[in-house]
């Protein structure tokens, strides 16, 4: 039903709130007067780094993560192994996997997963750029760190065979992800491990 | 732990968004990526929706609800009956009860609740104003709207004490919602209801 809100300016601040993902009417008016009740200056700096994210937000141009400059820090970070690369659905599962502090390659962000479902073709992901970084750079190794799913099966099989040309190792993480789980999720430890106890990618095929 | 982000925009904008209530860091990372695929003018909305709420919010100088003028929608609406008086611990419960729709009269919001475990006592509150209220408007009754915990009670109870020189009508809402219970969070029937059936509040004291 349609709320009434005793002022167009917290019905405003209602709205855009409960626009995000996963927060209801009820939670947004708790966040617009909690906002009420701090001073001016925390709204203020709330709105800016809100604002500056998403103006100033710049995505690497070698692994398609975000940051602040023309790479990010782990591209550009000499004790990263360049020969190792992760790939990734998004920018979450860089986050997740930096945090396990298991990794010490670099990643390669595919901004999304094959979904037909979806309407998400190859063509729309960074697999081309991923191929190209293959041919062009000392890759030894990829790891396939998608979430184990039918779309992130459907996507490791397709970079493999991409990938197949170049006689390079193409892992995948230990399957200690519980199937139908996603990435992000999994708690740190299994998360890990399973970054650690890769196995062989054509390995893993036999075994499914 | 210690999360690392990728990007300090990023940091800063999860940090903001993990600052408010109820929002934990993964959410607010998720939030923060939302933000990302969306449009420029979202998060410029969005920021300055906020801003505009916390800097020219108005409150009413008759019930202290919020609202956008000197005087609040439901003090000015002629069609409100002015000499019944629901007193409410916020602004959250003025919405509430509004879109129950079954409440005619005005509003006067306390600001809080006496709560001497927080520090918060008679003197905080609106309560004096409320007294000041009774005292010049013609008000014939005054509903006690606040939520069946200790603090509610005792709030009640210091109101109806301060009240009792006027010799008007002070009625409590129905106990229907369940003790222990805050009233943000009564459903909608229940809590029109209770708006129905208040009861006399000296009466509800000896059932007590």
């Amino acid at each position: 039903m349609n709320q009434r809100y005793p002022s167009v300016l917290l019905e405003n601040a209602v709205n855009e709130l409960a626009s995000l993902p996963g927060i209801g009417r009820k939670t947004a008016l708790r966040l617009a007067l909690y906002m009420l009740r701090r001073d001016v200056s925390f709204a203020e700096g709330f709105a800016s780094a809100l604002v500056a994210l998403r103006k100033e937000v710049r995505y690497c141009t070698v692994c398609h993560n975000i940051c602040d400059d023309e790479m990010c820090a782990i591209c550009s970070d000499p004790r990263r192994d360049r020969s190792l690369v992760c790939v990734v659905e998004n920018i979450k599962e860089v986050v997740a996997i930096e945090n396990t502090g298991q990794f010490r390659g670099v990643y390669h962000v595919l901004g999304g997963i094959i979904s037909p479902m979806d309407g998400i073709g190859p063509n729309d992901l960074e697999i081309e750029s991923l191929v190209e970084r293959v041919a062009s750079e000392v890759v030894k190794e990829v790891i396939l760190a998608l979430s184990t799913t039918m779309e992130g099966d459907t996507t490791n099989f397709f970079i493999y065979r991409k990938l197949a040309p170049y006689h390079i190792q193409v892992s995948i993480i230990a399957r200690g992800v519980s199937i139908g789980d996603e990435i992000e999720y999994a708690d740190e430890i299994t998360l890990g491990r399973s970054i650690v106890n890769r196995t062989n990618f054509s390995d893993s095929m036999k075994g499914g």
